[in-house]
């Protein structure tokens, strides 16, 4: 089955302590459509300008990613520039062009409107919410945000949740979210807001699963060295979402080892700029890090 | 086969934003001899002062320590106090008198110097190395450490780790000590220095192996409260050698189960304030953690 995949098509100009590199390919909705193609089919939905590189289109295409919801509008393409201290965990944006992500609505064409499997990759809450709206009956939805939206936009993001089979966030944004120091505290607490699935992302040290099942640890795959992390995060949901729409069985069943192939996508999504890592790998690379990591985490 | 652990033996006067409680049994040597007692006989080697209680001795023998190595000296017993922040990562020490500790020299009785599974537990790298000199053969020699050590006796602790088989130490100590962010790079440093196998202590984020046969991402057990980390870290190293001490086979068979149990029992020092949750559990309680670990992880 297909994912369809709604967030931020953008240009990141990003400079780490070793290098810097203009207007790349970025965007949440990029990293995670790129990820979750290597697994499934994807439908992406977002807005660029006409200032956007026609090689990246052929990035996307080169994924087949189906771009019939891309809107190409006149004016310029969303342009976030950031700065990453020495340990690679710090980073400062140092500019935000909204361009014309500023009006943007996202409007879903027919055929994408009964996805079965939908990522609402970081976005505003509200525009999430108004990709589901135009929507059937999705079997599974998921959201990542930012801690932006939980500052400007917690009254949309809280309606939001209420919809969600899964919320993605980040330790910081839980805890700024619930005021909880304690992860379960935290997460009976964002379970309450709606979702059965929370998954508490921790960069380098993995992410934590809380389900009806229960709890599941999941590593993330060491790497010899961070280029730059940005759309880990974005990678790792991504590659879930694209493991999950083709895993036959339940998604209780398959959540976990779907967590697993995203935390390996979001790997090598670090060991390059941009999508620069990520558009070289093939699907055997990724099941070769997946049996490294079931090798590492065995006792 | 038993275990001699030599470190400090303290009174804990500890502070939490929940509570506060003065005099607690403490100190490296105290939490690993406990934590190593579930698997193994032990044999502590430390110092104390007339003022220690003696229901602190009562302790110590219903965990069946061999309390031949401490010394009991004219003058008052090392006490130590901290206060931990609301989020109980950070602490800060209020207190520090050295009592009996300052002239401390740790002499091994004739039954302790055949040992064959040795924990160099926290204590000045001095002190380590006396003890490793009054040695004969033993099998496996395990140090802790603490940033102290690094900035007042980085000398002693390079002369040390030549002589280990493993050597534990905080991510942040690993950063000290060699400069490096990139934890394989910290890790290739600090097997240039001696020891074979290298641990590095996350807290709740789990620790990780580095060894001739790769590495092991090992997880923390999750806990709904932490009530008190102190020890936390000697009590993983000292379960771990405890574990190792009796469990058949190589070393490289065993470890990574030996830090499982080490992390359990880390687990149920934090529940605590001191050594109180410790104390109270018994072997079941730890394999059954283990086991729920083992579903936490599995993918």
């Amino acid at each position: 089955m297909s994912v369809l995949i709604v967030g931020s098509t953008a240009l990141d100009s990003i400079k780490t302590p070793k290098a810097e590199n203009p207007r790349l390919l970025g965007g949440s909705a990029s990293h995670a459509a790129v990820a979750a193609s290597f697994f499934s089919p994807v439908k992406l939905v977002g807005v660029v300008g006409e200032d956007f590189p026609k090689r990246y289109i052929q990035i996307y295409k080169r994924h087949r990613i189906d771009l019939e919801g891309l809107q190409i509008l006149p004016g310029k393409t969303f342009h976030w520039s950031g700065e990453y201290e020495l340990n690679m965990n710090n980073r400062r944006t140092l500019l935000t062009e909204l361009g014309v992500f500023e009006t943007f609505t996202p409007t879903l064409p027919k055929a994408h409107q009964n996805s079965q499997f939908v990522l609402l990759a970081n976005i505003a809450p509200s525009l999430q919410s108004h990709v589901l709206n135009q929507m059937q009956r999705p079997r599974f939805i998921a959201a990542d945000t930012m801690d932006l939206w939980l500052n400007i936009a917690l009254p949309d993001l809280l309606k939001l949740t209420k919809r969600l089979d899964a919320f993605v966030l980040n330790d910081s944004e839980a805890h700024q979210l619930t005021k909880e120091d304690n992860m379960f505290a935290a997460l009976r607490k964002i379970h309450k807001l709606g979702p059965k699935y929370v998954i508490i992302k921790k960069g380098s040290h993995g992410s934590i699963l809380s389900s009806p099942q229960g709890f599941f640890i999941c590593p993330a795959y060491p790497l010899h060295k961070v280029v730059d992390p940005t759309g880990a995060g974005d990678s790792f949901v991504g590659g879930m979402m694209g493991y999950l729409a083709t895993a036959k069985g339940s998604i209780d069943r398959n959540i976990r080892r779907a967590m697993i192939y995203g935390s390996v996508v979001a790997s090598f999504c670090c060991e390059g700029f941009g999508l620069n890592r990520t558009t070289g790998i093939k699907r055997s690379h990724i099941n070769a890090r997946v049996k490294e990591l079931e090798k590492l985490t065995r006792f």
